[in-house]
């Protein structure tokens, strides 16, 4: 069951950055473009949201018209409405994301309305990407645990995952946003998902808050999901537990494809000089063990 | 195949602390003590080693004799020689350890003698501690690649293992000593291992330099290996790589074996207040990922 090739989709710019110091737009066009350098072909790139909302991901415009684009690589964006899915639209992104809880808690606290209004609100996003023939990807944060509810069940992940891809979402992206699962729990969860939602259009995106996410994967990859979310350095850290690990580590997850024989196009050393840089650039710890382990080697 | 009850062997007292700056023996005890009053019941607690060649483990007489003894918690200690035996038996060890390698370079560099020199070497500590009615556990090292020569056959570790298991060592530790062996690696040597020494005389004791020990730790359960190396806070560094990171740590390993609803018998809320308490006075930041999230959440 385990696939032969991952997708890696490389979260960093986006989901790390948010939740990083305030960098440089400077800064992040350079780490997009260096991201790109090492094979990676899915990056997510910026955020498409009101400055006033999310300061770190201003000139998202600015940002798609600066990087060097790379044949072969999706650059996409989050994009939570249709305003930041018209200006997605004009900067010229490859993919767009939009943003769902399987926690009622979750959110009410995080977006302000219920599930059911958060799906409903992205529909026009979903229509102008269909008429527009861009490809839209669904997250479902909370799958493994609320920081308000806690336990959320498996079926109510399914549910919602099951909405998003009928809504369109070509990939459902199924996140530990607290990063309290185990291994057992989250191959429960995605077996619940895989009855209503093909698995080939499942992927992983998980949170190593609890050093939990690379065990993790690994029960999922014998079920056969095949596309994983993840972080260069694990850039981001965790809001429900300031100073603690965000999200798995690209550099860690590739170091473990590589001991599988999986394949997955992206160049390890060239990964691990990319995060050392925006560690250092950022001064923050490399939060990837393996580039830790090999930064210390080589330097 | 998995294993429903989980022996936890603490290490971070004596291969943990080894690897950090010069703990005083009043911190050393402390650890100890609180350690043993987080349910952990086998401790390695020190090492009785020339403090020549050893400093930081000095005192380990001293610290046997200060040390609160709880009933039903093993205290060993490492033990390279004779001399070292007779000390540790005075100093009324309840269990010792002797230390081979798979690689027969690892050993030529770090222990200046082959493999074979070096289990003919620990005999006598094996006879005597026979006839003192004190078990022995044999550590194998390099079992998943030596820094000097890569990679290590699986039949080869199985060699190794096999020969302390029947020169007497009641348990023998698989020891990934650079942490760089992934899943499917892990389940191999251990299946290798198996087919000479049974499974219940095995241990895993695994570092997580790359990130990848959980991922390993929770491949090899499957096969139905029952007892697990760790050391607190993952005190202990990794000389191949300085600043990287060394052991498993028992906070990471306690929160997944809580997820898999697999026994142990230890506090998780009592070991994360131990490891941040180590980590405090060594003046590092916590090695354990589940210490790090709930310190931030109850500070």
């Amino acid at each position: 069951m385990r696939p032969q090739r991952i997708q890696i989709v490389e979260v960093g710019p986006r989901d790390g950055l948010q939740n990083e110091p305030l960098s440089t737009l400077s800064d992040r066009i350079t780490l997009v473009n260096a991201l790109a350098g090492t094979g990676l072909s899915h990056i997510e790139a910026a955020s498409f949201v009101s400055p006033k909302w999310v300061p770190k991901m201003a000139d998202a415009d600015k940002l798609f018209a600066s990087i060097d684009r790379q044949a072969g690589v999706i650059y996409s964006a989050l994009t939570p409405n249709i305003k930041g899915f018209e200006a997605a639209l004009a900067a010229g992104v490859d993919q767009v994301a939009v943003f769902a809880s399987a926690s009622e808690s979750f959110s009410q606290k995080n977006i302000n309305c219920s599930i059911i209004e958060s799906i409903e609100r992205f529909e026009p996003v979903l229509a102008a990407a269909r008429q527009h023939n861009i490809r839209v990807r669904g997250y479902v944060s909370c799958t493994l645990g609320c920081p308000y509810e806690g336990a959320i069940a498996p079926a109510r992940v399914a549910e919602v995952a099951q909405v998003l891809f009928e809504a369109g979402c070509y990939e459902v992206s199924l996140g530990d946003t607290i990063g309290t699962g185990t291994p057992d729990q989250a191959a429960a969860m995605v077996e619940a998902v895989a009855a209503q939602v093909p698995i080939s259009a499942l992927a992983l995106h998980f949170h190593d808050t609890y050093g939990q996410a690379l065990a993790n994967v690994a029960a999922c990859l014998e079920l056969g999901v095949s596309t994983i979310d993840s972080s260069v350095a694990g850039l981001g850290g965790c809001p429900y537990a300031t100073g603690a690990s965000g999200n798995l580590a690209t550099e860690d997850l590739v170091y473990m494809l590589n001991g599988l024989g999986l394949s997955h196009g992206v160049d390890l050393t060239k990964l691990v000089a990319v995060g050392n840089d925006i560690s250092q650039r950022l001064g923050r710890k490399n939060g990837s063990k393996v580039g830790q382990a090999l930064r210390k080697k080589t330097s």
